[in-house]
């Protein structure tokens, strides 16, 4: 079987195969270790994990040939993010400062893909520190887009898009901070869901602004997400914020359909500044999901404004704080974009960051109080398809560039500051080829809820079969 | 029957002998208000509520008689510290600014206190906002100490703690931030105890330092606090900090006795930094506890040195950030003391603040190491004992003053940071007669553990039964 036939399977498909002693782990893991060395010039991977991986992987075989199946990831090819501790193997967090950094002991969410099955072939490339205003990065090459390799992934988690986007591997975990999950989801054209805070362990992750730091799945479907959340999510003790709750079963509500739901549609926000590509694809799911049954209704955030220069500051202050130390002791090793932010994070006073907080527990009540009348709420992933690499402008109305920071955070930050879980599902592509997502928000703790909208929307469009350019059979 | 014997009755004797028609709600209420008239010295009420208080006397009064008891509080005069709204009635918080200030709603723990059957017999004077190094309240007149007029009651609910131990009402609500219950408890001979954070809500109570803020009951005995705090404690939707937790009956342990429990004497810091008086009383008191079956043992929090300097960093951030509109259009509204305090807190960086959040994670896990060692941890409420009134200083090693703001907090702090329950129990004099107290500090949620220990000290001590000279019989 062709490598492009094998890996283009879903997640769901292949790890069904792999249990029936049809597909073989170590087939499996051969093949992404060809595609990861087909797609080097993106930049996807920090480190290859090809010997352990392989050893893994004839160990998985030869385990399911005994009947003993380890979970619903058995032997399948899963890439991280390499702020995500993996025991003795490198986790540089794509900082120069960590380069050397082995950790003692697996992440939380390492323990528990590997005790699900799950076969680590790498660790991808990120922003220096899951920080910075571009997807440059000065340590490790700049990740670049399967989809046109002159522009950017998106970021933080870009590596992990491309390593999704490219079947270089069937799900890869990011973190998320102010949109680090779901940026370089709907640029690379893939799924990526930002659990509830609280509801997947943060124990042994690089943080970044530690109140909105989570780690979450990165897949081609919702119905892949499905599997790799509820292999990830379940309290943790050694994580102060893990909520107190126990696993469930993410995949049971996939085939409920939207039939009745109503998906809230946010005034003078969901639909406003955004370039037209983005908004024509947005107004065409909105159909698709109407379509499948699903109602949309208009909801109001009174205060909705402010989570631009609230996330702004509380993405200011807290990097600043974990990385004081260091931008003392070492201050050229950290990469120019980066030094300079925490540098300006340090001048912030406690009452802007403490009015930040204030602000958050408002939306945070306004937010609940739409999602009263809605079940989900939609808008973009973000406003605009991937820009040149390297660009910190972004027009998003024409003429009119604006900085690429903020306005690549225009609505990923509500989810951030609130608290509540957020799915990305590609919905679309723009004149250029461009993938497009559209954002789904849901209550605390219904990721179960979005990625059955997720399912329901994949099973009527084909957006997410779509292959990149760069690794598109001949 | 005299005034004497009406109000040296303990709570939960007078509520039964209403609850048995013994006593008559309207002549508690009265004997109450005489008292609070003849204490008007020590400017323990900024409000007395007369009117009210007779008219729900009466109305208590007639619903006995007809068999309809409304709790377990029925017809027992309470009263509130001034930042508790009270629906139309004053509530300055001790603050000029807010002195025009009607509540269009009560507090939570107001309605909470008033369905348990509670009768509001006025409002508390305190600390301006709650806040301030010493005992002053240049806006209603700053409260003086029963046990010795010319000294200070300590705050911030010393005017709670002053009704309380010169019996004008049963029970007081106060608020504790970084130890402002249990302060004005130790100081004043009373019994007063800080709740987990989240246990009581906070709705409708001025903040200070949102992070700390928590409401609590002080009363003369742990069984009475027990009964106060069984009326107060459950869910709030309306309050975002507030724990989803049922409410239980903290009454329910009172007679266990403390046989096999374990104390916890910190390392280096229980009995270190006290005044000679303060550690002889803490030491008797520890061999009271053994002889009555518990024991002692030690434990250790290596990094505990850093709590005072993380509770200064926390309240005054918060405070300041609270308080930033006010203080920018009306400074000339508080006191110099308060109006220093919040513009010191606006020159605080957010990395200094979030320094000392980290902190008190840190903290935190080496708490609950210690108390998986032990049941509760025990300590002063604070090294010294009342000082003369408007003194900014204290000694307490003989002939090196001190800052008085931060070595009253020496003890209070480490629950004020870890969000643990504490309790302040009476547990002798010193030798110019003034009050000491014993700080016992419990598991997250174990409220209940602590009065258990309170309620078998006092069963076999008499130091919460004693009179301050001001209102002594005869």
């Amino acid at each position: 079987m062709s490598d492009d036939d094998m890996l283009d399977r879903s997640l769901t498909a292949t790890a069904a195969l792999v249990a029936d002693r049809q597909v073989s782990p170590v087939e499996l893991v051969e093949a992404a270790l060809r595609r990861i060395e087909l797609i080097d010039e993106t930049n996807a991977y920090i480190s290859v994990l090809a010997d352990d991986a392989l050893a893994v992987a004839r160990a998985s075989e030869t385990m399911i040939a005994a009947g003993h199946r380890l979970g619903p990831l058995h032997g399948v090819p899963v890439a991280l993010k390499d702020n995500i501790d993996v025991r003795d193997r490198p986790s540089t967090a794509g900082a120069k400062i960590l380069a050397d950094h082995r950790p003692a002991a697996d992440a939380t969410v390492v323990k528990r893909l590997r005790a699900a099955g799950a076969i680590l072939v790498g660790k991808t490339n990120m922003h220096e520190f899951a920080w910075g205003g571009t997807s440059a990065n000065p340590h490790y090459g700049s990740v670049t887009n399967p989809w046109d390799t002159t522009r950017m992934p998106g970021g933080s988690s870009g590596g992990s898009g491309v390593a999704v986007a490219t079947r270089s591997c069937f799900a890869a975990l990011g973190t998320d901070t102010g949109g680090s999950i779901r940026l370089p989801s709907a640029l690379n054209g893939i799924t990526g869901l930002r659990p509830t805070i609280g509801r997947v362990p943060n124990t042994g992750v690089v943080p970044l602004a530690w109140s909105m730091d989570t780690v979450g799945p990165m897949a081609r479907t919702a119905a892949d997400c499905a599997v790799v959340l509820t292999a990830l999510a379940g309290h943790d003790a050694d994580d102060a914020g893990s909520a107190d709750r126990s696993a469930e079963d993410y995949s049971r509500d996939l085939a409920l359909g939207v039939d009745g739901l109503r998906i809230g549609i946010i005034e003078g926000y969901s639909l406003h500044h955004v370039q037209p590509g983005v908004e024509k694809a947005l107004r065409i799911a909105l159909e698709t999901l109407t379509d499948l049954g699903a109602r949309t209704t208009e909801v109001s955030i009174a205060d909705i404004e402010g989570n631009i220069s609230a996330q702004l500051t509380v993405e200011a202050a807290e990097p600043s704080t974990y990385h004081q130390r260091w931008l003392r002791e070492r201050p050229e090793d950290y990469g120019d974009d980066v030094r300079l932010l925490l540098e300006a994070g340090e001048l912030l006073l406690a009452t802007q960051y403490l009015q930040a907080q204030r602000y958050r527990a408002l939306l945070r009540r306004q937010t609940l109080a739409a999602l009263s009348r809605a079940d989900v709420l939609v808008c973009p992933t973000l406003p605009f398809t991937a820009t040149p690499l390297g660009e910190v402008m972004v027009e998003i109305i024409e003429g009119a560039p604006e900085d690429m920071l903020s306005a690549i955070m225009q609505f990923t930050g509500l989810p951030s500051l609130t608290g509540l879980p957020a799915i990305s599902v590609p919905c679309g592509f723009d004149d250029a080829g461009l993938p497009i997502g559209v954002q789904l928000i849901g209550r605390p703790f219904a990721e179960a809820t979005l990625l059955r909208i997720g399912a329901a929307f994949q099973s009527g469009t084909d957006f997410h079969t779509r292959v990149p350019p760069l690794v598109a059979p001949g």
